[in-house]
């Protein structure tokens, strides 16, 4: 539903001049009379979507929903400042936990990632309601010298490099991961960058979107995607690596010479690699080690 | 829940240079290095709880969502800038209606409303899930040169004032009322205004709210309550302005002589009266017509 809705919605919300980007990216970008110009990002978890209570402690799912909306900060190359947490718990509470007890927990998972990156708490809104609990949060942040670091500003011929390690999520990744706002920040400060986003609905998915953003294709050189070590054990490691998504690593598009720099510096401690470029030719393609490209289903989570 | 989760909230968030009001007031103010500093707050409505589906247009909840947190900037005397937009859906869509089409009525609904007050919709995030439609909005506004309109700066003696009229709000008001904003401008711009907020609880429990906040008490005159037309025929009319919430009008505190000023000139279209004033004995009381006082229960919506 997600797709045609928001091709609806882009047709009915009209541009505004405070939001240069419209509704394209990872994040808005508020313009302000004066700077910093803000980014302000938005995503709402439900538990048996986002989350199941049944099965994990409701801290997890706290600090998951402040650390989705951090990720997508890091995607913009922002730096946070403030987050709105919105709750709704259900009426009866959830299992053994009353109401009050479940958005303590919640809050709990949350305060030290907010204390980590020094984000303002600003409370929110807390309800009950027949139905299972949902967290909303509203992150800001402010972008750097350099601007936001859009989807769009990829070039061909720019590498594509991905941070960390991908796959296997599910296995408990996607609860304790760490939000790549540091890394983030490091690489657009120290180089020029064309375009990132983070890796949250699949490698294979957000890379073509990147490219389609930028007006190129991608090609993604299978042997070269860092697998994580919860996806290795798996049949088939790549197409997990591909595809599973909630990886919340960085995905960067960058020209040659900057590649590899930041390839050869090797500055940041969860690891940086090459594993494509956009091309002219648009779509996907996966290239094999003897440098034959084939055209490839974009594979990963669609809402 | 809301009052013991809030004190335990109130314990547990540290405070944050960025946030000179914490969690005290309608909205956030976030510090910004250059003026104008923003005016944040966020609200999440869910089915069954703020609206219901089953019997209303889903555009009527759409735009009660971000009615009421443009009621919570007009509360601030901050101007509309943006609004971020998270939804959660059925999966099974609702009654007739397919998910998505649900979600595109609840965007027709506050379309509208945006446009009227200027504020640029940047999206957000659109969900589905197990269980009842979840509008969380998040809105953003700029405080003018006078800063914001908080509750906490009235003093004993101020006049409490409030705009249109109180009561009987389910009968639909609750849907269609008007946010305040314009109303709260003007009368910030041309007046010196002590502290503001709007009065959704019900005006008894939002008017000891405001005098606790401003470390007074309050007193109610009740025979001078105007009473919405919609609470006029029922059995108690008093207390339903007094108790009934979602008026979404202001309360204002002001010095008497400001408080003349705003009823002489009488420049809002919904008109403005005076209630009663804020004491220095503390806690609420109703005053009769003829003088005299007596303790009142601070009747009114508690979460």
């Amino acid at each position: 539903m997600e797709a045609e809705f928001h091709r609806w919605l882009s047709q009915h919300v009209p541009a505004h001049p405070s939001l240069p980007l419209g509704l394209a990216d990872d994040a808005a970008v508020l313009k302000r009379s004066a700077p910093p110009d803000l980014v302000i990002t938005t995503d709402l978890l439900s538990d048996g979507v986002d989350f199941r209570l049944a099965e994990i402690d409701p801290r997890g799912a706290g600090r998951k929903a402040l650390a989705v909306n951090l990720s997508d900060l890091a995607a913009m190359a922002a730096r946070p400042v403030a987050a709105f947490v919105s709750l709704a718990v259900p009426r009866t509470g959830c299992g053994i936990r009353s109401r009050l007890e479940l958005a303590q927990r919640l809050y709990e998972g949350l305060l030290p990632l907010a204390r980590e990156f020094g984000v303002a708490l600003a409370g929110g809104d807390t309800n009950t309601h027949d139905g299972p609990t949902v967290i909303s949060i509203t992150a800001i942040g402010e972008v750097g010298p350099r601007g936001p670091l859009t989807r769009s500003g990829g070039r061909a011929g720019d590498k594509l490099l991905v941070t960390g390690a991908l796959g296997g999520s599910i296995g408990g990744h996607h609860l304790d991961f760490m939000p790549r706002v540091r890394e983030a920040l490091l690489l657009m400060e120290r180089y020029e960058l064309h375009a990132g986003m983070d890796v949250s609905d699949g490698l294979a998915l957000d890379a073509s979107r990147l490219a389609a953003a930028s007006g190129c294709g991608a090609v993604i050189e299978l042997e070269k995607i860092p697998i994580a070590a919860a996806a290795r054990g798996l049949s088939d490691p790549v197409s997990n690596a591909l595809g599973d998504g909630e990886d919340f690593e960085l995905l960067i598009a960058a020209p040659p010479e900057v590649a590899c720099m930041i390839l050869t510096d090797q500055s940041l401690d969860c690891g940086v690699a090459c594993i494509g470029e956009l091309t002219e030719r648009p779509d996907l393609w996966y290239q094999a080690p003897d440098g034959s490209r084939v055209p490839a289903t974009p594979i990963g989570w669609q809402h």
